[in-house]
């Protein structure tokens, strides 16, 4: 199948701070997490798993010859599928909740004890889903019709108006969306927003408004995001982002996310 | 705005079981249930409600002359919100959720406490909301072009497929989804699984496979589902579900779901 493929060509595995991460987790676990290294979905899962040094197995998975073990667990063969007592667990929200549950004694812990609190971490966290990732994909896959076609700028502002929804939602002081610590609801959304470089490259960028308090409230949330070492430890080499990121641009990505987008939906 | 739009003939509250269980729960308390009689999201949450006994407020709301009260709340004034220590929540899973941690003395417990089997659970919530509901809009607001058209079929294949992947995710003894005990993944479905007689009414039919071994399954899970107090109380009198289902079933229903649906998505 490899080559046939246009999404194929991708590059086989982490590169720069990720491949050392990756070099670390060979030997075998208990607990295997099935990745992609391009993965934001996974991402997730890797954060929580490094923020709390939570032992397990990394193991990359080709898209196109997914090993038997993998589909043995999940007939779907996505990633990420985590591999827990011999079992499957998959949808990244779902697992990074998981992990916090069956590892209590792993910290830092990254949900609310408050049910308050906790919930509304939850809605922030489904709108992320929900609402950005959406957003993301379609100003990213957006074509100008024609010279006049102002439909990026529509996607665009879209988005912006999402992270502003977002950012408004934040504790005020931060660094951090619930405060000083950091939390779930930070990692399900910095997989993003360590890839929204991609609009500098590809779209002529998200154009903050910059003298909103709001906007300086998401840089400092950004900054203190990217600059974990849960963050830095499982990013690879921009240049083999870009090939992907070149195919979601020109709107060609053949991946499950970027077909649901042309097709006017949301995250599958 | 009453009677200018489309929606706005609904009958105005609760009839049948369901006008005595509102009835009984209109005295001032702390906790709070924005609600639709008619609506499957809202009952979600009463069953949780209903289930574990906890004391609250029941406030009809008109949609088309929703309470301040309500939209100081919630802006968008979508139902169901709950009001908790005078803060909203809403998105109905992660209320019905919150409830489960925010009264921990309730019972019966809806949540299993073992941290992969409420993992499981959560994956096939997700489901519920991401491919059953939106194939239950797809198969009930299908519109033949023709004589010829075979796209209902084609959406009640669909329809039935999803709940055969849930059923066969099921406990085989049962009665309920994790076995013996009712759960929240059985209350998370069960508003749907009571109108399932809006397809023998306007489309022809389910027809299950009755000869299939999941399909007994699914038959002896629903009747168990249908039987419970909390399902018989928040259920209103057939008549009233009908004008409504008829929008729907002549697709020109004007809830977000129904648009959604219209326009190829899910669960907005």
């Amino acid at each position: 199948m490899a080559g046939d493929h246009p999404d194929a060509q991708l590059f086989p595995n982490a590169t720069g701070a990720a491949a050392a991460m990756v070099k670390a987790h060979q030997e075998e676990e208990p607990l295997k997490l099935y990745s992609g290294w391009f993965c934001p979905f996974v991402q997730r899962v890797l954060l929580v798993l490094l923020e709390k040094n939570i032992p397990f197995q990394y193991i990359e998975v080709n898209p196109y010859h997914k090993p038997k073990s993998l589909l043995d667990l999940n007939p779907r063969g996505l990633v990420p599928t985590l591999q827990y007592d011999d079992k499957p667990l998959y949808e990244s929200t779902v697992v990074c909740e998981f992990l916090e549950e069956a590892y209590p004694s792993a910290t830092p812990k990254l949900v609310p004890s408050d049910p308050y609190t906790k919930a509304r971490m939850k809605i922030w966290a489904d709108f992320v889903t929900s609402r950005i990732i959406p957003a993301f994909h379609r100003f990213l896959q957006y074509q100008p019709k024609s010279a006049s076609d102002t439909g990026l700028e529509k996607f665009r502002l879209e988005f912006v108006e999402q992270l502003k929804q977002f950012t408004q939602e934040m504790d005020p002081e931060g660094p951090y969306f619930l405060g000083r610590d950091l939390s779930l609801i930070d990692l399900v959304i910095a997989p993003w927003v360590v890839r929204l470089w991609v609009f500098d490259h590809f779209k002529g960028g998200i154009k903050l408004p910059k003298e909103e308090a709001w906007s300086q409230r998401f840089e400092k949330w950004q900054k203190a995001v990217e600059n974990r070492d849960s963050i830095v430890n499982s990013t690879s080499e921009r240049q083999h982002y870009l090939p992907i990121y070149q195919r979601y641009a020109d709107d060609v990505a053949m991946s499950e996310l970027a077909k649901a987008t042309r097709e006017g939906k949301g995250v599958p």
